[in-house]
């Protein structure tokens, strides 16, 4: 099995450092050896870490960031609780529907794809609704929208309600500061900025969200997603019960990637997101490109940009791929058809790739060719 | 990082074999690469190969073994639906709770611990109860029971029940025939005979299983696990829709494990475990130990063996771990502190190990010290 070479500039997954491919090649320890203890210390630390809180209960769900996304909500909502969701594109759409399927009245707080949510119409639907949980995307991977929290979060902390936060694409690549916040639960996934492979969803869940978790008068769903028996596993105090065989090769994997984070440092990785991301920004306008995010609230992380009218997007995007090795994404939703998604995380993220992308960008552009014309 | 080593012989993880290893640490295609496509394909046609289906559903859940068996039933299960469930130890226990949680009204045939479900009375429960789901445990991990499931299949065939199969332990490790034995849901786990590390729940569902997903008046209550929504990703011939980030570097491990599968041939691999599994069960009654499976129905790969009373279980499996770096599992349930779970796995299964194992029981046996007298 020998992979095609690609420099990863997609919406995930992101390029991945060698150490933790190296990492995921090591022979196995069983999940309830004492000597994957440490390994698992080690995540719940380093998430800790990139999370910036102090939530006792920090650690990767078994599956993929939409996973995270299903166990926040399933956790957090019984059959009729109201529910509050943020949608100004694909994944906060998705997260109302999440909420749907576990029995939630949801009301949406709506923008326009590539405006952040109103922090005032959110809270204002908040103190309307009250509702139990409230859900906001922090870094729209379908928009490249970075969405203002604190206010939110601030607002929301004197409520009943809990806060909880999508940072799949955010998490080490913005700041995302879960107890400055009073974020509730945030969770994210591995294969963006973090730069692990996909298959493992950090989570934090705050203790008042533990608190309610514990107090509901349902059972979770979701077996698999259960707080409460996962906590049976990861709460190493009482010897780990087995509740699922935690997938260790990927765990390793996760190590050795927060490892990577905390040696660069996670001030320096965030300002090397924003230093390169201003560098792409600008190197895409300056070839005529339209940046759809609003100014002021874009992510360095991933953009998203049109194409010229006249150029077959799809087309393009292939050459990219398969003349240049660089992949990017799609448009999704409103933006499919005419705009890419390009990413700069965690590893992937550089000076070099930017300016290869430029470079190819410039060049395929020029060779495009007229669409064919229509009589 | 460098885990020490072991020897996995305890119910999953079991040692993978360095090539998979290797593919896992492979540098990562994107989950929409048109180069990624061969490595589902490849995956699809060897699972359909150990499933022995033609099923052209067959995939990989991104997620762990457990997962298998929600996507089962949250896709089969609508709220308020009969399922009959057959419960002779933990695996059979939690399908009843993951079928509850599902919104089913359950109807256990149960069985004791290290016995078989009687396939009359379970039939006879199908008769009664015209349930839209029965789900039976191939291989109870936590008994060592092996199941007889044909006789099943054929008369719940003739019925509109769906019969799911759960083959987490028995997939490669004993004949699991899909077709023959009319199964509309078999799902499996990664880390068990394919000697693949967790992560994956392989899974396939005959064409009626799909045809009544299609059919369901409520939305499937996961969206992470929701079969239509997947097929819109996994059947590639509409071109792939995303809908969450397929965990690249397990599926290359996973498509090389299966491809070690087809190299030994699947026929040759079932007569190893049988016959390893026979050598261990009689190195194990000549040192005197109790096998708790009930003769003619023990499962080669997971054997349940009763510890000398006046033996501390946990402590010989200790000693066990650090002295000889055999890993073997705890009892569960009702055979939690007075049995162990030998797991005869994939590659672990070698006539090596298995000497290995009993030479090292039998002296830390000879060793055990007595128990403090109580007076």
């Amino acid at each position: 099995m020998f992979p095609p070479e690609r420099i990863l500039m997609g919406p995930g997954p992101s390029d991945v450092h060698p150490a933790v491919l190296r990492a995921q090649s090591q022979p196995l320890l069983g999940h309830l050896d004492p000597d994957f203890t440490p390994v698992l210390e080690q995540i719940a630390s380093g998430l800790r870490t990139v999370f910036r809180t102090g939530n006792p209960v920090t650690f990767a769900v078994s599956a993929t960031g939409m996973a995270g996304m299903e166990a926040a909500l399933v956790n957090l909502v019984e059959p009729g609780d109201d529910v509050v969701v943020g949608v100004n594109g694909v994944f906060g759409g998705r997260m109302a529907e999440v909420a749907r399927r576990a029995g939630a009245t949801v009301h949406t707080v709506e923008a326009d794809w590539g405006r952040i949510i109103d922090p005032a119409a959110f809270i204002d639907a908040v103190e309307r609704h009250r509702p139990r949980v409230a859900g906001l995307v922090h870094a729209e991977t379908s928009t490249g929208v970075h969405q203002p929290v604190a206010e939110i979060g601030t607002a929301v902390a004197d409520t009943d309600t809990l806060l909880v936060l999508d940072t799949v694409t955010s998490l080490a690549g913005v700041d995302v500061r879960v107890d400055d916040w009073d974020v509730d639960v945030a969770y994210s996934g591995t294969q963006k900025c973090l730069s692990v492979p996909p298959g493992l969803a950090p989570i934090t869940f705050s203790e008042r969200a533990v608190q309610r978790v514990r107090e509901r008068t349902t059972p979770v769903q979701s077996w698999y997603l259960d707080l409460t028996l996962l906590l049976g596993y990861l709460d190493g105090r009482g010897g780990r019960t087995y509740h699922h065989t935690a997938p260790i090769s990927s765990l390793y994997g996760l190590a050795t990637g927060l490892d990577l984070v905390l040696e660069e440092g996670l001030e320096a990785r965030l300002a090397r997101h924003a230093t390169l991301g201003a560098l792409l920004h600008e190197g895409l306008e300056a070839l005529g490109l339209e940046l759809l995010a609003e100014p002021g609230h874009r992510l360095p992380q991933l953009t998203t940009v049109a194409l010229p009218d006249d150029v077959d997007e799809a087309a393009l995007r292939a050459r990219l791929l398969t003349e240049h090795g660089i992949e990017v994404g799609a448009g999704l939703g409103t933006f499919a058809g005419r705009a890419w998604r390009i990413g700069l995380m965690g590893h992937a993220c550089s000076e070099r790739n930017v300016r290869l992308l430029l470079a190819a960008l410039e060049r395929l552009l020029d060779q495009a060719p007229a669409p064919t014309a229509t009589t």
